[in-house]
């Protein structure tokens, strides 16, 4: 297919940087926090949460996990270590199997996705009591791609207090990640959810990063038609298979609707900031 | 204190009936799902939202699942097959011990609230699954009065598909159980998270729920100031009380922010119905 798109992704990386780490420490601070508390899987979403969060709020003041399943690779645990190295972050090592087997011996025929949600899930609770352990907000980790993709768990990897880089594609995560000083080991690496040996994003999707990136720029940012988009270059199944997947999961990126009784319902007109009580 | 505010509350029960059921239809039907799960905790809200889903879909297409911890109550479970057998719907029990255990275990100065927050979630995690092995949507069972105070755990109990009495208050669940026959064993006995023996609701929050609804209703619903609430006779560190815990726990009624960089960024300015893609 064509790359010609992706030059109008380019970011300013010290720009963004800038913004994200002010958006990080009043999100914070605002809300009376000081800490915040981070999933870091080895990948390099969250990685670049972690260097954010850590020059937002100082690395005394961030708190790195690392929860690995059985079947995680140590390739991933040691990345973690080199980000966690690198800045000098709080962190410790909270082991999931131990939580998710005896779900998984409970129901013997479950398939690998309900396996990997079940997962995700489980992640989100020890980052939530963490983070009420350390006082500190959950910073989450997703970026613009997997969002618009749904290609997340719902309650669980794309469940956070905020998200700092959820408007930046994957292809302006890695940009971002080079300018923030991201081992290359990190930055270069296949994308994967490490669910199994050899398991990769792309795989999974059946497209590449930079093709999904390119079309959802033009279809989301851009407002291109479906007709626009193939103009560009870009296959018509892939177009159309996108932009289904974009719509199908827009539940994961809106709370769930209250049924409508009264004068005044939470989510259709009670309806404030989130930060409203403070 | 007063009650001549609960008046003021009364529902017409045959409309609500009505309503709701269609609600629940709908919002399954429309996304292409026949089949409802729920968490069943022997409480009145779970019960009601039962009654209602039974209603909607058929109770051979509702699947109630009980998820007792070691220190959950006989009662409970109890109270919950009442309804389980009142209805003919589908049912199991997955005892969550085995699950946060390994969690408490791994950090033994978690404190309750933190335990009873990893339980919460871990429901969810169960009920996710089971939405996924019977291709069904998860049916909320958070009222109105919790859902303003924040009485519930964000991913938790309030982690649902649809909401179908989050527009209720206690007061009224408590009318519309009794007009679809919810047991009285259940509608008359005191809320409870059911975390320790002898927890209630009430005495946790520190008020009744008869004054919580009436104060909030006040405010949220009929708009008035602190002030006026106080006028009809609702004691002012109450009211204030109340309305501080209101607005502190918006967070969990709002999905968390992105940080903005791009033109077009998810839930700034892209912005669709939660089923905008049926």
């Amino acid at each position: 297919m064509t790359n010609h798109i992706l030059e109008h992704l380019d970011i300013n990386t010290a720009f963004a940087r800038e913004v994200l780490v002010r958006f990080i420490r009043d999100a914070l601070t605002r809300v009376g926090f000081e800490r915040a508390v981070l999933g870091l899987s080895g990948g390099i979403d969250s990685a670049v949460a972690a260097y954010l969060a850590a020059e937002a709020m100082g690395p005394q003041n961030v708190r790195a996990i690392r929860m690995p399943y059985r079947a995680s690779s140590q390739g991933s645990l040691d990345h973690a270590q080199l980000v966690i190295d690198d800045l000098g972050i709080q962190h410790d090592t909270v082991e999931i199997t131990p939580m998710v087997e005896p779900l998984f011996e409970r129901f013997p025929d479950i398939t690998d996705t309900r396996r990997g949600n079940v997962m995700a899930r489980e992640r989100m609770i020890v980052l939530y009591d963490q983070s009420a352990a350390f006082d500190a907000l959950v910073v989450g980790t997703s970026n613009k791609t997997e969002t618009l993709l749904g290609y997340s768990t719902l309650f669980g990897d794309s469940a956070a207090a905020i998200h700092p880089i959820g408007d930046l594609y994957k292809y302006q995560v890695r940009q971002l990640a080079r300018a923030l000083g991201v081992p290359d080991v990190i930055v270069s690496k296949a994308p994967s959810a490490d669910l199994w040996p050899g398991q990769t994003d792309e795989g999974e999707l059946g497209y590449t990063y930079d093709d999904a990136d390119q079309v959802l720029y033009l279809l989301v940012d851009r407002r291109y038609t479906l007709d626009e988009v193939v103009e560009e270059g870009f296959d018509r199944r892939l177009v159309e298979r996108i932009w289904r997947t974009v719509r199908l999961t827009h539940y994961k990126r809106k709370m769930p609707v209250i049924a409508k009784l009264s004068q005044r319902t939470i989510g259709h007109d009670f309806l404030y900031m989130r930060d409203w009580g403070t």
